[in-house]
């Protein structure tokens, strides 16, 4: 299922420069959540992408964004600022505005992972999931979930239609299941910061409706391999409203590509 | 063992409000670690000090840093922003210089966990380790771990001393042990913050001998009952030189009180 391009996440994380560390772009409202405002992780990748023009580095390594005000749709600017370049990293900050307001401070550094040279030792392991093509497509499956904005964007195959994603209460601490954007376009490393954010928060299965993200950092581990992205999401800690979210993604070669936690509030 | 205050955690962490959102402080050697540089944790700690007397919600909530250079003793500066004070949560951006150089930025977001309202379901457990009076103390115990620096503001108690902690390769993915300040003060929400970043990393078992912070995050998840510390730290991702570090505190209580990821880079 390949379009040509230009795909949805390039042409809407795409900005203009009108001036120095400025930028101004139209946020759409083809990433917004079912709560009717933007994805964390699409106004994330929107900062990311006008930062990473500004260092020599040119793989997103880690990003940390604080959430400050709900995203919505129209007219919006990108303020960056580079703090630091260096021979192997580069960081900078970031601050989108709508109306003058900020919406989400973003700090992120910049590396060439091909030129990573180092020791490895893998203690994890990749989710266990049958193939994508054995698995259920929740939306055309019998689950309930909503196909607009972000549902349109993003596609996801699951073992099977239990718990939330079947209309019922499992109140599991993991899932496990595929994902990929929906026309086609492979991650990059940009693009897996956005999709850790891009499910639904596993604390649905718990019976929680709403939440909102205080704090995301996720770290880009590898240069992903096109196709289809293991995605394995777990929150074991809900405390007066606050919870945290765990999400891996493993590339189709079964290598971890990206980590990623945030903080998020059940309002 | 309780001594008077000053502790050395607050007095080390002080700075002097010298104009609008600009700080001067003294960074002393006493929170060096055995590589000869200042420990992440104390230079993270310095940020948020001088930004939480900027916002009116009293606990650190969550704190995101990137570390551009190594933190050396002698005077430094710390120049803060806010970025949104809201009713629930107030956040804001704090720069570390030394000489005029960025040694590392930080974005934190603050609440009155006090305050925090909402839903608690637990699906984690508390590390499961003898009390700290049946543990060994890696320093006066057979253990050679250094004890200068930041290795004599900071104690341990474990269950044995096996792996790096008994001078061998233990090749351990997670470690459980005890913590605290070694004069006695108890830890808040900001010393949490430092402490998930001041215990030898956990690759240390696989014979790395060195690491160094890229970004740390930390999440405050419940103001911390007084005594020791439970920790435990897992890496289970070397990746051509750069790995994750988790990090869970654990009040004597039994309560989750903070959550830490880092990258690292092994040089």
């Amino acid at each position: 299922m390949t379009t040509t391009a230009p795909f949805a996440f390039d042409s809407d994380t795409a900005s203009t420069r009108v001036g120095d560390h400025t930028y101004e772009l139209e946020l759409t409202d083809r990433w917004n959540t079912p709560a009717g405002t933007a994805n964390g992780g699409y106004l994330l990748a929107v900062c990311v992408r006008a930062l990473r023009g500004e260092v020599p580095q040119p793989d997103l390594l880690s990003v940390s964004a604080h959430y400050l005000r709900p995203g919505t749709p129209g007219p919006a600017r990108v303020e960056t600022e580079t703090a630091r370049i260096g021979r192997r990293t580069g960081t900078g900050a970031a601050t989108l505005l709508r109306e003058g307001k900020e919406i989400i401070r973003v700090l992120a550094t910049f590396t060439d992972l091909a030129a990573a040279e180092g020791q490895t030792i893998e203690l994890g392991v990749a989710p266990e999931l049958p193939a994508p093509e054995e698995c259920v497509d929740p939306v055309t499956g019998r689950g309930k979930v909503a196909q607009t904005g972000i549902g349109e964007r993003v596609e996801f195959r699951m073992p099977q239609l239990r718990g939330f994603w079947g209309g019922e209460l499992g109140r599991a601490e993991r899932w496990e299941f595929w994902m990929r954007f929906t026309d086609g376009r492979d991650a990059d490393p940009i693009a897996l910061a956005a999709l850790v954010d891009a499910a639904p928060p596993v604390i649905f299965d718990h019976g929680v409706r709403a939440s909102s993200t205080v704090e995301l950092t996720a770290h880009i581990r590898r240069r992903p391999a096109p196709g289809w992205l293991a995605a394995r999401v777990s929150t074991r800690h809900l405390v007066n409203g606050f919870h945290e979210e765990d999400f891996e993604l493993w590339d189709s070669t079964g290598a971890l590509v990206a980590q990623s936690r945030q903080l998020a509030i059940v309002p």
